[in-house]
């Protein structure tokens, strides 16, 4: 779920082809994507994209790729203790999903059901990657069950936003989704009454 | 969003092909289901299957019909007042999805990245019919903000249990999510605080 950093001479063009994969398969999920589509988006000759990727499969490995660093982030989200958490942690996605050069999250939540590759990625997100990452670093008890309670608003916040789009969630200012969805993160990860099940 | 009640001589078969289709929409979305497919989980002929909806468009569009009548069961959800309003909803739409011949809801949410009339149900689902109604209900203020923060949570939940299927909330059950989750919807219905975005 890193930057593998490969080809870096070459940084320019790919980039631009993933960011044109992710656009496309965060529009219309794996199964409607095509090479051809995503060349086009580019600007370059499909010949080009599997050249760098060799299959639609291989760029969509590399498209759901995240590009964000947990161990980066997750210390400037942590700094200020507890209190904001589930706000800033609102902000900080809005900002990676609003992102220019597409989003590897959205790509994965549009072909999450065609896809399970897709399926598997998400599942690791939410348990291993950032969220889980998040609930350890906080020692809060059942920190399994807290990070899927978090991805579940956050992935119905996405699904509403940036593919259903319903009004007002999709067109509101980052900062007043955050407001109004971080006492629910907030409640997920540091009410203690908010977890019953004893599952972790 | 009602039921049609076509053909209500020949119920069992168009029954048993509707099932066979939201379990297939739900699978894998609307791009991946085949005529062929949903005949066979039905254990009919692929002809019975158009000879009662015509083509693929034709039955998905009668898959995604609601079968749940809000004139009937919103009563029922707001009889107790408003108080404990969040779990009871959480767990309505639990029952619903959980029911076995299938949701169509669940169709409708995994078509929806590829299917443009999935996406404008969703939209009307949301805006207008079940949690549009409940707003006006109750005479909140700002009902178009309140229904899609509580539809973010309940399409979030529904992809990380059905679709995603992501523990401990996969296997949880109603009762123990309804718990989890009702507060959260409970907030942005009845939370005078939880809207301060001024858009109705």
């Amino acid at each position: 779920m890193t930057r593998t950093g490969r080809r870096p001479g070459a940084g320019g063009t790919r980039e631009k082809i993933l960011a044109a994969a992710r656009s496309d398969f965060g529009k219309g999920g794996y199964e409607t994507a095509t090479i051809r589509g995503i060349a086009a988006r580019a600007g370059v000759d499909p010949a080009l994209v599997l050249h760098y990727f060799g299959s639609k499969e291989g760029i969509f490995r590399a498209a759901i790729e995240m590009t964000i660093e947990p161990a980066q982030f997750l210390p400037r989200l942590l700094a200020p203790g507890l209190d904001g958490l589930g706000e800033r942690l609102v902000r900080f996605f809005l900002d990676t999903w609003d992102a220019p050069e597409g989003s590897p999250f959205l790509a994965l939540i549009s072909s999450v059901v065609t896809n399970e590759d897709a399926a598997t990625q998400m599942r690791e997100f939410v348990t291993e990657e950032v969220l889980g990452r998040l609930a350890r670093a906080l020692e809060l008890d059942q920190p399994r069950l807290r990070a899927s309670l978090v991805a579940s608003q956050l992935v119905g916040l996405a699904m509403l936003r940036y593919v259903v789009k319903v009004e007002p969630l999709a067109s509101a200012s980052a900062t007043d989704v955050a407001t109004l969805l971080g006492p629910t993160l907030q409640r997920y990860l540091a009410d203690p009454t908010a977890t019953i099940l004893k599952v972790d």
